[in-house]
């Protein structure tokens, strides 16, 4: 069956790959599954049509046959549930990898979102270097946490997961901050992922939209 | 085996069910699975012995014989697998269940959370009514797209799942604020999750830490 997913017609990001769906890509990549785009400009997602497909109105969205899912963990999940290679066998090992995923987008991406929005939205605010200043004290603190939990690993738990897909995508915001540096392991695992085969070809794929030469997948 | 979960020793909303072991409490209540709950103070929470638990030094944590879990999301998902009860048995409606798991925790609570933050935190500082303004503004948008896709339907897909136990938890944080009245299927819906014998039976249980009669669930 076909899988579709929905994107940004024109990515905030200019294709650097911070926009969500890019975390479809890689876990979709990661398993060898190809799968269109469908691009939708910022009005159409808030139309009836797309929030159909997630009443959010936000990207990415997934469709297969009938099944349409929405939220890019939910979505990542899904796909590493259904084919091989994006966790664990072993049930415990399993559910400790879903933990990471959920610590993820629950404990790490909400700081390291706001300080994209705050940069956006309130740089011209009289209180920006403050509210900057009181967001990346709560990021030092999760990633003090995360680099004492990675230690020298290569990925969160064992053996490369989903987990990791959200991990580094969730981190990689953070890339022109000077954060990440402060804490080389992290650093060094945000590289690690991004060297991934999988990872470059849904970069490119995602990139490739933006520049004007939309790809749709493997 | 036995299952202990960790929970605030004195929780700061005073045992309003506000602490994320409420959704962890409820969820075993709903299967039927009686648990331990191990108490820990703020101070606690920080030190070696709780960071072996959960590396971000939070509760709730999960427990049970050799596997140790965190993040309440996926504890909730956790218990949801292993018991009957908590997501659809179809293929199909498990993913869209599951895809609701996401959207409460990674859509709808980060603007809940931070409102309750800013209120505590950031009160005396010269953003705090534009900040309160700009948070209320999003939790608003949510809640619109969240009443039309709940519709006059009682649960958020379908039967009851682990998605509702989230998304009511995350939503009660909102009780006091007047937002929820402003959705009227919204808040019916709230009350409905507090009125399931479940959910008594978790809320009672957190609230006697509190007043000083520890409970240790069903």
């Amino acid at each position: 069956m076909t899988i579709t997913i929905t994107a940004f017609e024109r990515s905030p990001d200019r294709g650097r790959g911070l926009a969500r769906d890019m975390r479809v890509r890689w876990a979709l990549e990661e398993v060898g599954k190809a799968y269109d785009v469908h691009l939708v400009s910022f009005a159409e997602m808030k139309e009836p049509t797309h929030r159909a497909l997630n009443p959010f109105g936000q990207i990415p969205t997934y469709q297969e046959g009938d099944l349409t899912l929405f939220e890019s963990g939910s979505i990542v999940f899904h796909i590493a549930e259904r084919h091989k290679g994006l966790l664990p066998d072993d049930a415990d090992a399993r559910a400790r990898a879903i933990t990471w995923m959920f610590a993820a987008l629950n404990t790490v991406e909400p700081p390291i979102f706001d300080r994209s929005l705050v940069n956006i939205l309130e740089r011209d605010q009289p209180w920006f270097e403050h509210r900057l200043r009181t967001l990346d004290d709560s990021i030092r603190k999760r990633l003090s946490d995360l680099s004492v939990a990675l230690g020298e690993a290569d990925w969160l738990d064992g053996a490369f997961s989903a987990a990791d897909i959200l991990m580094v995508t969730v981190l990689r915001r953070l890339q022109g901050s000077g954060i990440l540096e402060e804490f080389p392991n992290i650093a060094a695992y945000v590289a690690r992922g991004e060297t991934r085969p999988a990872y470059k070809r849904a970069f490119d794929a995602q990139l490739a939209v933006f520049t004007g030469n939309p790809a749709t997948g493997s």
